[in-house]
């Protein structure tokens, strides 16, 4: 299948260190690849991909621009490379788009039928203005509870494809290890990942906190006025800035457990995949994905609170550190690879019955915008004849 | 001619106050009609129009949103529009954006071609970032000197379409006057329209001055600190506030003279072709677009500092009213209309010689993505021969 992946530019592929949504992109390009696809990575330059890249920018946006840059050209810059995607879309079987609700005024004229994942938080007054602009366009969530901000809206999954990335350099992070004597905290110094209760968790508790976390410009104020103090204050807490991607197996993997006191729906939440990798259990706060993506009292536990958060530290070694690794599995690469592909092929037969020809019979580059997909589709007019494998498709 | 115009959703058309871009729309969409084309007006509901109306969002953004909406909501309602208009391009021979530099990623896989109007300051640093990313695109100045902020960047022109309005209110408005004993300010209350300036000539000067100007909120710091004090304490200053369409007219005409001390670049000015259309000189500094509209001397006067202005006034009476009627005329609607009916065609015959077949030949609806305009057109590829006239096209 000739795929077209479209990557935010605020980050190369993948990032250097922080920077979930081009991490993801990253392992599904790869994956893609290994699975024989001809995949082609549009995204910033310096990305590194065993896709054929095309750098759409010189550099990762974050890195080269100013916050109002980033807010006011960034678009812009985002909007071309979509048009450029349309305009040589004949190029490609499939478009998977990552670059949000920007992506959704090209869908319909695009004559190659085109995925969008939401990778983002829905509850924002612009996501819930502008999704129901285009109630026919197929939503990919990255997981059943990011949907819920939106329930209210008349809008059209496609699936959830929940996040995977590559985690074999995490396996056996922690093997031979014999002390684990510190918690974890992995993520942004930000309010609404509350480093705050994860330091009130470790100390009532009784363990060793180490945070390794971005402090980003945006949260510069909430950084010294909220969170210095209280580790300055606390000698068990050790705050040992932003690490790389290299760095997190070892400091994952040495950790008792993760501490995830999320206090928002978060979409997904990657760190707690690496962690079940590395074999390190989870406390969580139930919200957002973490049900989704944790077992309670087997891959860590879901708490309602911090009391229950603290009992949790001192049950930990409930938790089997190898029921982690095995959970980890169903975040791989390969897991969100086979859930992509199942969604490319019915989009491009969901095209295909659209333009009322059998796959096998259609030529893309002439089906042209006639093929416009503006309504949800009606299942009793998909192709179902055999041999309509749209796999095969390769033109 | 099928014509489509797309106007910013921010004001009606033409918006019932302040806003230039709209008014000059809405007399463009009445003239189209009036020369018998076939003309469908995308804009804000509550537009009055003697075109086909498509009311995009059912009020004026600007009355509907906070700034905060009107930063980050408004364009995706802009992107949706134009969305809307590329799905039915077919029905149109030639489409017509207002809608800045967010009209830029559709017009290649459009198929009909599109005609840009920049309507805003070119300086700004994300017009300067964008616009050289589609270097082939036609655009269309409001002026020549708006240009000049980008004349270091490889872009590709058009036409300069002077704005235009429909002036018959203000035939006649100062006929009969005997005492035009004020100085008329109008615009903005905002920096760069200078209004400060306006109240010291017509302070040395000795001439009282009326100011009618709006107060935007972003600027209304401004109006307090700097404006109001001036104001409080010269009692030949008199603020009348922000005036409508109908009080214009006798406002202007009943003046001896327009100051337009403008401190900026400004693309065009729709006031000083009012003052013209009433017959009232216009008094401006050497900015922006101000030596195409005025002819110094004839129409009023272009000074180069607040000294000069001062002396202007004094001889504001070398200036015949007359005069100031007759060059508003270059300034009509019927003026513009016909500049953009030339781009128009232009634009059609282009777009026909880049598809390689005649304009008589050419059936737009099968047109379809092929006929893709990027880069300038070869000019020797313009098909010339006889009955080519794309006004014939009509399908």
């Amino acid at each position: 299948m000739r795929i077209a992946l479209l990557s935010p530019l605020y980050e190369s592929v993948p990032p250097p260190r922080y920077g979930g949504t081009e991490r993801v992109i990253g392992a599904l390009a790869n994956e893609l690849v290994r699975l024989g696809h001809d995949v082609t990575l549009f995204a910033a330059g310096g990305s590194e991909t065993a896709a054929k890249l095309v750098p759409v920018y010189p550099y990762p946006l974050r890195m080269a621009m100013t916050r109002s840059q980033l807010e006011f050209e960034a678009p812009h810059l985002h909007l071309k490379m979509l048009a450029d995607v349309v305009d040589r879309a004949d190029d490609f079987d499939i478009i998977h788009s990552h670059i949000d609700i920007w992506t959704l005024p090209f869908i319909s004229a695009c004559p190659t039928p085109t995925v969008l994942t939401m990778h983002g938080r829905l509850d924002l007054d612009v996501v819930r203005t502008v999704l129901p602009l285009y109630p026919g366009t197929k939503l990919v969530s990255i997981s059943d509870s990011q949907r819920e901000a939106v329930s209210d809206l008349d809008l059209s999954w496609a699936a959830t494809c929940h996040n995977g990335l590559d985690l074999s350099a995490y396996r056996g992070a922690s093997a031979g290890r014999r002390c684990r004597d510190y918690l974890a905290f992995v993520g942004r110094v930000t309010p609404e990942k509350r480093p705050d209760w994860a330091i009130e968790v470790a100390r009532r508790a009784g363990m060793p906190l180490k945070i390794a976390a971005k402090i980003d410009p945006l949260d510069w104020s909430y950084w010294v006025d909220e969170i210095e103090p209280l580790i300055a204050r606390d000698p068990n807490v050790e705050f040992v800035g932003e690490i790389s991607e290299a760095e997190k197996p070892e400091f994952l993997g040495g950790a008792a457990a993760l501490l995830f006191p999320i206090d928002w729906p978060e979409p997904f939440g990657l760190v707690m995949i690496e962690a079940l990798a590395a074999g390190t259990p989870v406390i969580a706060l139930n919200n957002g994905s973490v049900p989704e993506v944790l077992e309670d009292g087997h891959s860590g536990f879901i708490c309602e609170d911090l009391d229950q958060m603290v009992v949790a530290v001192g049950r930990i070694e409930e938790i089997r550190r190898d029921d982690c690794v095995d959970e980890s599995q169903r975040f791989s690469a390969t897991s969100m690879t086979a859930s992509y592909l199942a969604v490319y092929e019915n989009a491009i037969r969901d095209r295909h019955a659209v333009a009322g020809v059998g796959p096998n019979k259609l030529d893309l580059r002439n089906s042209s915008r006639g093929t416009r997909l503006r309504d949800p589709v009606k299942p009793e007019i998909v192709d179902t004849r055999p041999g309509g494998n749209p796999r095969s498709l390769t033109i």
